[in-house]
Parts: structure tokens; sequence; C-alpha cells
């Protein structure tokens, strides 16, 4: 219980407690074990930092407008540094990035099921976090930093992709995340907008 | 090595066999470890039976048409007896049940990672299987027989359903299976109709 002789205002509190937290002083402001439910914007990048694959759904061009999800690979950053933006590596073998290349509406699915900390929950079950995060599938430019920084996000989290076959032509996509749509608790999906959601973190990395 | 001297012509051989399988003789026509990859058929069947949880995507009346990816339970039947249907017990509380009864094209998509048994196979590589029903989500008549074997079928892979809240009016919807999308090895997807997806095992059962 706090003492009411000492007269800390709740932000000067808020700034000790961020400065002492080890997250803060590591340089890995998110979270490691799963985020309080209550903090949307933690649970959903926590997600996307601890998930290695999810479902990337396009518009299909073959299927006459049908939605297609496929099973996909992803990395938002090296390990404690994600960005929350989920990066592919494609190829145009492929129905999705084709796809996507003619309408990118897409939306990529994470499940915490997937993590293994749901034990006995069912996967269904809505304190098992689930998130689908929509938007438009872009194609990164090959050439710019964003590609190098997503090249080296998805290398090291999928070792074997640096040996894909080059005649493939893999390249690096990304999610422009429009609308987020998390489930990590009763009582319908969080309210989280798309800034709240890439935003979270930074203010810790500012200290 | 066969003896030439016995004169056993392969159809009568493969009669033989089936007579003779474990599989057969148990009533578990599909396969309990992981199939050849050269049987499509099979591959597929065993990813719809064996994993308890996909992606269902529809067409989202709330995003303008953007694909809207959702992570649900399902269940195609009781275990050893599944017949290849994903059925499913949604909500319309829930935009996937909305989005089904406005535009029914949907995709169910699954990957072998999330049966523990790719290893140290990326996701992404073709050899760890991943499959996409597409078709129509379709809202099953809650008085058929149907919905009774789904009921059951449900209940049995996922405990907790029977208990879920009767006030958020769950109900069974099934995909109407039109393409099969499945890649289980190095070459591309594999073909693969509805029908021979769904008549696999048949032939065992009929014994």
């Amino acid at each position: 219980m706090e003492s009411k002789s000492v007269a800390v205002s709740s932000s000067v509190l808020l700034l000790l407690l961020l400065l002492l937290a080890p997250a803060a002083t590591s340089g890995r402001p998110l979270a490691a074990g799963k985020p309080d439910p209550d903090d949307a914007a933690a649970t959903a990048r926590w997600l996307v930092a601890q998930n290695s694959w999810g479902v990337l759904s396009t518009i299909s061009s073959d299927l006459g407008g049908s939605p297609f999800g496929n099973v996909v690979s992803f990395s938002d950053g090296e390990p404690g540094e994600g960005c929350g933006i989920p990066y592919f590596y494609l190829t145009t073998l492929d129905p999705t990035a084709r796809d996507a290349l003619t309408d990118g509406r897409s939306s990529f699915t994470l499940s915490e099921f997937a993590l293994g900390s749901c034990g006995k929950i069912d996967p269904e079950n809505p304190t098992c976090a689930k998130l689908t995060l929509t938007g438009k599938l872009k194609l990164v430019d090959s050439q710019s930093s964003e590609a190098e920084f997503a090249r080296d996000a998805l290398f090291a989290k999928h070792r074997e992709m640096k040996d894909w076959p080059k005649n493939h032509n893999f390249q690096i996509f990304k999610l422009e995340i429009e609308d987020i749509f998390l489930i990590d608790w009763f009582g319908g999906p969080k309210p989280l907008s798309p800034a709240q959601y890439l935003n979270h973190g930074k203010e810790l990395s500012v200290i």
C-alpha cells in the first residue's frame, strides 16, 4: 500500500518504473510473457513478435474473388526488436503474391494456440488470444532500407529462407495495417487502432 | 521381393492388403501418421482429421469487401471417422458468421506446423504440408441429422463447446468445398478434386 506521505505524481512514478524496468534497460520493450489481456496493444504486439507463421488471406484471382488463406512465415523484426509490421517472403509462383499484385486487400491472422500457451483452453475460446490484421499487402522495394530491415528480420526468424531457390524470385511484402481485430478475453473484440498498435513500446525505446 | 511364381493380379493384391489392414478392421480408414506426400487425398484428409483449429476467411462486410481471416475450432467427425467436411460452431456475435450469411464465399486454411510434425522445417517450406479448402460457408439446419453428426463431431473434439453460453446462439456451419489447394512437397500444388478428397477412404469403409 502506497504511503500518503510520499507525494509522487502518477506520471513521475510511471517514468521511474519505466527506467527501472528490465525491458527498458535491455532494449527489449516488448513483453516476453503473455501481457495482461486489458493491454490490447501489448497483447497484439506480443502475438506478432512471438509467432513465426500465420494465415495470409487475399482476394483470389483464380477463384472468382473468393477469399484465399495461405499458410506463410513472417517476421516483424529481430528478436526483441519487432516493429509490429509483418513482413513476408513470397514468390509469384504462389497465388498469394499474385493476388496481392492485382488487389492488395488482405488480412493476416494469428492464434495464441500456435504458441502452446493456451493450455487446455479451446482455440476458439476468447481467452486464447487471436488477432487479425487487415489492410493492404504491398511489395517492398528490394533496394530500400526497409527491405534490408525486413530481410534481416525474416532470415533471423527463418534460417532456411536465405537458401531458398534464387530462381523462384522470392520478394519481400508487407502488410500495411488498416484495421485490427483482437480477441483476448470475454466481451468481444478490443478497441485498438493501428497507431496505438504501432506506437506501442516506442515510449520505452526513447528513454 | 515378390516371387514370380505367385500369380496375383495387382487389384487382388490390393484387395487382400485392404482386408488385412488394421485401418479397415478397426473402422478407422484414415492414416494416423503422416501419409506419403504422393497421396494428395490421404494427406489432405489427414490434415483435416488431425487439426483442431484453422483460419476461416470470409469477405468482410464491415471492411468493404476485404478478406477477413478468423481463428476457429472445427471438426470433421469423431476420431477416426472424419468425413472431410469441416464443421464449425459459430455465433453471429462474431464477424465470420455474419459475413457468411451475407456472402458465403470462404476459405479454410490448415497447417501441418500446428501438429508439431514439421520438426525444424520452416512453416512455409513446401514439405511442411498446408491446405486451403475454398467454397461456400453454409448454415446447417439445426434439426437435421447432419447437424446431429456435426454436433457430436464438434463436441468430441472440443469438450468445452457444449457448455458455451446459450444466449450467444452458436450455430453449426459447414464449408461446402469447391476447390482444394494442397502443398505437401516441392513442385507446386497437388491436383486434388473435391470428389477425390471426399471419397478418400470410402472404398475401405465399404469392405
